[in-house]
């Protein structure tokens, strides 16, 4: 049976798009797989660990393929597509990982013909680690992945990449580009945020905080060691809900250190049995 | 060779105390185990899981024992301290784990006289889950733990305690009162109000947001899941420091948004990198 992509190229061969090579070929849903990247390294790590059959650092030197899959830093993927562009034969599929998803499905619907149709998605997988080397083919298993189609995509380019999607193990959502930007504010974009200015504000009050990290702090603060390259690009890319959401964040904090300044036992008591409760509803709904 | 507490209460038989329990049993530094507590359920729990040899809900009833160890929430310690005095006798040791110092340091030096020592310690340790159901003889292993003597602290009881905290593969730091309580309003208190307050923000703004949780936001709202009962407790002790470290963190916090928010891609990046920095400081600490 032949493979849903015969041939793939994964452009920025990282955490995400390293892990859905392995989970596509896994799957039998990928054959070929041509690297991309800028780090001679970082390449040379995804062809030893069997990631790509080969691999170059010039988009003009990818041959024919089926899919094109942009897994690099959010704000480098329009130029990156522009580069590629003139080399892509019709019919082949673009698509990319990126975590905001508005601005990037919109320069792509700008600028890609519809014979080279594109799908957004973004697999809400990770890992504080990055590169090759952290790739693994069960990343995405129980996870979610969500496809931000708009009127123009292509249907049947839609339901390829949904089948690569669930191929790897994920659960796979369709939801309008702004929703999910709004969506992933919430629940990854804010959490980021918190996660940086927590680490910064212990150690600008004393390093030496960090020898009495307990498991509560190492928890929040392990999303701090992420890609500031590719954590600007994000923030910045959906600066306008990430704003609002901290401050929203932020109200509520402030509420709950009155509480806590106050020593408003019952105000303080209704806080955190709610926040209780709000966890084990997302403990709940994981299932 | 005798055990160094050849027998010993445990006032509130939960995660700590618990652990506590197998732990010194394991290590050969506690003989009998008599647990006391208000839930006969949980003490029963206690009992099948082989952490105590015998359980009473009656603070009279706990027969002579070497060492008392005082592991309910913060705020009842004084009164059940003030109820199993004269049940005590001479050369006693008193012990507690709470995770703020000060108050109960200086109640219960006030309370009891010199021949019934009391030597403060905090196991920075712990998870989520609370009960003798999740008492682990492995809890303390690697952890740290701080006790907190003053002028006042007898040498041989502190010497004591600090010899079967050891033996449970803790390492044991010691450090006055106020500046544990003021080291763990960042390390710990700090944490879990910004957890609590997460788990709520996003619950006020649509529950539904949960089912799009990724790693990084289950891991940030983890301990959200602790006992209310616990941490109003903790957060109302420490309630001077905790609401100046919120303010504090806050303040970062707001530096950031304001980054995000105008898009200050050379500010945010600069706080990104030394985010990450701080982050890679502590994990190099945790060794």
């Amino acid at each position: 049976m032949p493979e849903l992509f015969e041939r793939v190229a994964i452009v920025g061969v990282g955490l995400i798009g390293g892990s859905l090579a392995l989970a596509g070929r896994q799957a039998g849903l990928i054959g070929q797989v041509i690297g991309v990247g800028r780090s001679e390294e970082n390449l040379a790590v995804a062809r030893q660990r069997g990631i790509v059959d080969r691999s170059t650092r010039d988009v003009a030197d990818i041959g024919p393929v089926d899919l094109v899959v942009l897994a690099m830093p959010l704000r480098s993927t329009e130029t990156v597509a522009r580069a590629l562009l003139p080399h892509l034969r019709p019919g082949t599929v673009v698509t990319d990982v990126g975590s905001v998803k508005g601005p990037v499905v919109a320069a792509m619907e700008a600028l890609l013909p519809p014979d080279r149709p594109f799908v957004g998605a973004h697999p809400i997988a990770g890992t504080e680690h990055s590169g090759a080397a952290a790739a693994d083919a069960g990343l995405f298993r129980g996870s979610r992945c969500v496809l931000t189609p708009t009127p123009r995509t292509d249907e049947r380019a839609l339901a390829r990449v949904e089948e690569l999607w669930r191929g790897t193990g994920a659960r796979v959502e369709r939801m309008a580009p702004a929703r999910h930007d709004q969506t992933l504010a919430w629940t990854s974009h804010l959490v980021h945020a918190i996660a940086y200015s927590l680490a910064l504000a212990i150690e600008k009050r004393d390093p030496e905080l960090f020898a009495f990290a307990g498991p509560s702090l190492r928890d929040a603060t392990r999303v701090a060691a992420s890609s500031p390259e590719m954590w600007r690009d994000i923030l910045l890319e959906n600066s306008g809900a990430v704003g609002d959401v901290i401050r929203e964040f932020a109200d509520g904090l402030e509420r709950f250190r009155e509480a806590v300044a106050g020593c408003d036992e019952a105000e303080l008591e209704s806080l955190l049995r709610a926040g209780r409760a709000a966890r084990k509803r997302l403990e709940a709904m994981q299932r």
